[in-house]
């Protein structure tokens, strides 16, 4: 599998005063989007995250705005594996807005694993690397 | 149907330093709910308010925490119409988490329909209305 | 004192598509008068959570809209000891919007003191209630 | 003035299970310094809105996280004009954790000038254009 689609409608509070989504929450279905991936793989960042004591910090996030998405839209996050590292991993993204037909913004999250006791960088436990290698 | 029901997964983002779901997203989950009832009726909120020039904002929330939600729990949340007036509706909430196998919480909002210029309050419109009555 | 009163201005993310505050945003601004009242008070939430091992989940939230916040206004809230007991306590809270002369919202928080391990209910320590009681 | 700078609480809503300020939060901050820069210049950014019918979506937002935010942490958020061309702006940011003493992140946003109505690309207004320069 070379990527991975989540599916999501827009909520009113991602929705700012201008009646757009707010740019800020692009991340958030970005990082939703990486969740489903997880859960949609037959395990769960959480028990990945307890099972060997790490966490994923973002140390780069980067978005470009296309179009905007408004209430009630339809949307889709699709992730890739742009690159993977001994201790950290680049996951490009794009959204597209399907009830207005045409691609809403694109980016990409760079996360790094570290040992959530001691927050130093680990290398990405081979079980998390099994299971980010379907994107690739 | 007596009431409806929006399943979901706690986003990592939903969650505090604490480790759990933080209060005020419960709320958002029950306006989330509210949002699914109306695009499964067949319509849309935004539809509906673009269509008939009305907003419903809400005049009162009410919620009572029972148990926390973590991220990635499995939860759902059900609506009921409490009430319905001339120009108000009260609707009352429940989440429950399924992965734990208990509720987290229970609630209600009333909502004041009011003309989107003028933000003043005027009758439900008889579609929004006939919708509502889905869950009565 | 017999109350604290925390100003603040409203942000755009606050904001949704109606041009008003969310809904849900009202209770983040609860609980930011909150944290600034034990600022204020020479403590931190944060060092009191840690030194005794507590944290003070809310059990019930309730708000009363008034009249619309908009992007930019200027906010108070205010907030008053309603009730305390040993393992809990109500606060009581108003929004003005000053920008407009008016109220905003008023509403209630109660809050439950536990143990941050066992996530039981325990006593309110001492010192916790000392700073309660200047609102007193 | 060749930069401003806006201080602030890291608020608990703003924190997510790992204990840290949750990365699209910084987004949040970098618009709100963007807030209080134009209130200092006696300007608003609504006013400004609306006086010359134009918004500022972002087309690009770019942050590197260097070290967490937690709750209750002193954080000041510093920013300055990287670039301004005739219908967008680059604002550069930084976000220095005063508490730890150390940097938390840096970063970039782009927004363009559009009409409001129409949300096209056009001149930044020459009022908005003077406020800016007192970053350059």
């Amino acid at each position: 599998m070379p990527s991975f689609v989540h599916e999501f409608r827009v909520s009113w509070v991602d929705t700012d005063a201008l009646g757009v989504v707010h740019f800020s929450n692009y991340f958030r279905y970005f990082e939703k989007a990486e969740q489903e991936f997880f859960e949609h793989s037959g395990s769960t960042q959480g028990n990945v995250m307890e099972r060997y004591g790490v966490a994923c910090p973002r140390v780069e996030a980067h978005c470009f705005y296309e179009s905007p998405l408004r209430f009630g839209d339809t949307a889709a996050t699709q992730l890739w594996l742009e690159q993977v590292n001994d201790k950290s991993v680049k996951i490009r993204f794009e959204i597209t807005n399907r009830t207005a037909g045409r691609r809403a913004a694109h980016g990409t999250m760079t996360l790094v694993c570290v040992d959530s006791s001691a927050w130093k960088a680990v290398s990405i436990p081979e079980p998390v690397r099994a299971i980010l290698r379907e994107l690739d």
